[in-house]
């Protein structure tokens, strides 16, 4: 996990070099939101994907930050005054605090884009048919099918009451499609059959489950100055969550269910696939 | 032009359709942005240049779709309260105004991975290298050192001055990127000789800082009502333009002689490049 965190941010820091001209304070601000921080669970997801068929280390780590750069994105545009307005992130001040809000707008904009122009780019890999594809998958993953539309279901979640099945279809498209595609970008790097993709596909799912119903604990019962966030924001705003609809006690045994359920999924795999067992035990199992 | 725009708007509206379910709210805001409006310049540019070399219509249409959501993401954020606080746009409320301030974000994220979708999408083209490359300019061109960039640089305008040379360089980033990957595309699309790369680029190049120049004039002398949004804002938000640096006088002269120079690098064409000749006039005599 230390390995990857450090090269995930040399790779950050070379992509988003400070330019001496009047962009600099946009550059300074995707560096602070970027680099040195957060868990990296998606980093990990990919590159534990792409080890499971030896895909090039240097190919699944920028595949790995063009994911994280979609997540930091959502991030940011997630902690503007109008959307969750928060002040902490990742231990450190938001980028609207740190900066300002109008750069922390182009900020999420500009990661964006960066995270299609590391996946075009040949040296991502050198086959146009897998760079296309990966466009492709990550447009669907992060568009208003994917993440943007479940983090309009989460803000409309302050005003309606849903449900268990609406709780879990928001959930699954706020960070289950970004996760479902960690796991897709191995098997299309890896070239997978396609038995392979379809584990992959139910360990992703599973895991993504599991890793909400976590997070909701987490800002249920967790401790902020660990989190590195603020925590409790889901029951003052009156959302539902899985710990809201199902209680503390129920929904601990689902995500631990749903951890085994992604372990099984794997099952057709060796030891290869270890890192993937650790990291969906690991997503129940964190503090942050 | 009201062919281009019909069709425009009817790709955006079978793209867009109102999904039954919570997320609702977030097309609606995208279909309030993106349908009925404007002067649909980037679209016209890319059929323009896809018809020089008799490229499919339908294709062409569709990468004239993706960079006008490109566009109208960038408008949905700049009219933001934080940005430039706009409360109309193409004569209608801007998304934040008609929606909220959450739903205006996350429409121009959503556009922007729309974009994406629809240029990685095998209805595009049937070639992934040619699909490839267009989501590889696409993302230059609307990424830090493209479009975003500008913007971070207009935002910084307000507190400096900047010479010519540095607005020149503003305006090319803000508006000359996504104008040449317009041109760009109908190079890609009917794979042009570099000859005819360079006679495009040239074109985009001279239209681009023309329209930008048309833009400062018609901010400093335009109709509030033909033009369907704020002008005025550039003086008084002390912003740097072409017509406080060069006078009204010869900004007009500067414009018309760009939109020579951009005809002239034509030259090896006929009359199937009639159309971007006219384009090219139709930018600076606008009066919205």
């Amino acid at each position: 996990m230390a390995r990857t965190a450090h090269e995930v941010d040399a790779l950050f820091d070379a992509l988003l070099a400070l330019p001496d001209d009047p962009r600099r304070g946009l550059y300074a601000a995707m560096r602070h939101a970027a680099i040195g921080g957060g868990k990296r669970l998606r980093p990990l997801l990919v590159v534990a994907a792409c080890d499971l068929f030896k895909v090039d280390r240097p190919q699944a780590l920028r595949v790995a930050v063009a994911i994280e750069c979609v997540h930091v994105y959502s991030l940011i545009h997630d902690d503007l005054p109008c959307m969750d307005d928060d002040d902490l992130r990742r231990g450190k001040p938001t980028v609207h605090k740190a900066f300002d809000e109008a750069t922390a707008v182009l900020a999420g904009d500009a990661l964006q884009t960066l995270a299609f122009e590391i996946l075009s780019d040949p040296e991502t890999h050198p086959d146009p048919f897998v760079r296309i594809e990966l466009v492709a998958e990550l447009a669907r993953a992060a568009g208003p099918a994917g993440m943007v539309g479940g983090q309009m279901m989460d803000i409309v979640a302050e005003s309606e009451t849903f449900d268990l099945p609406t709780t879990t279809r928001l959930q699954q498209l706020k960070t289950g499609a970004l996760i479902g595609f960690c796991l897709e970008a191995g098997g299309v790097m890896g070239h997978v059959s396609p038995a392979g993709r379809t584990a992959l596909r139910g360990y992703a799912r599973d895991i993504g489950l599991a890793f909400q119903i976590a997070d909701d604990l987490l800002d249920a019962t967790g401790d902020e100055s660990v989190a590195g966030k603020a925590l409790g924001k889901d029951a003052e705003a009156g959302k539902a969550t899985f710990v809201s609809l199902l209680g503390e006690e129920r929904a601990r045994t689902q995500a631990g269910m749903l951890v085994d359920q992604a372990i099984a999924h794997l099952a057709a795999f060796g030891s290869e696939a270890e890192l993937l067992r650790q990291l969906a035990r690991y997503i129940v199992e964190r503090d942050r």
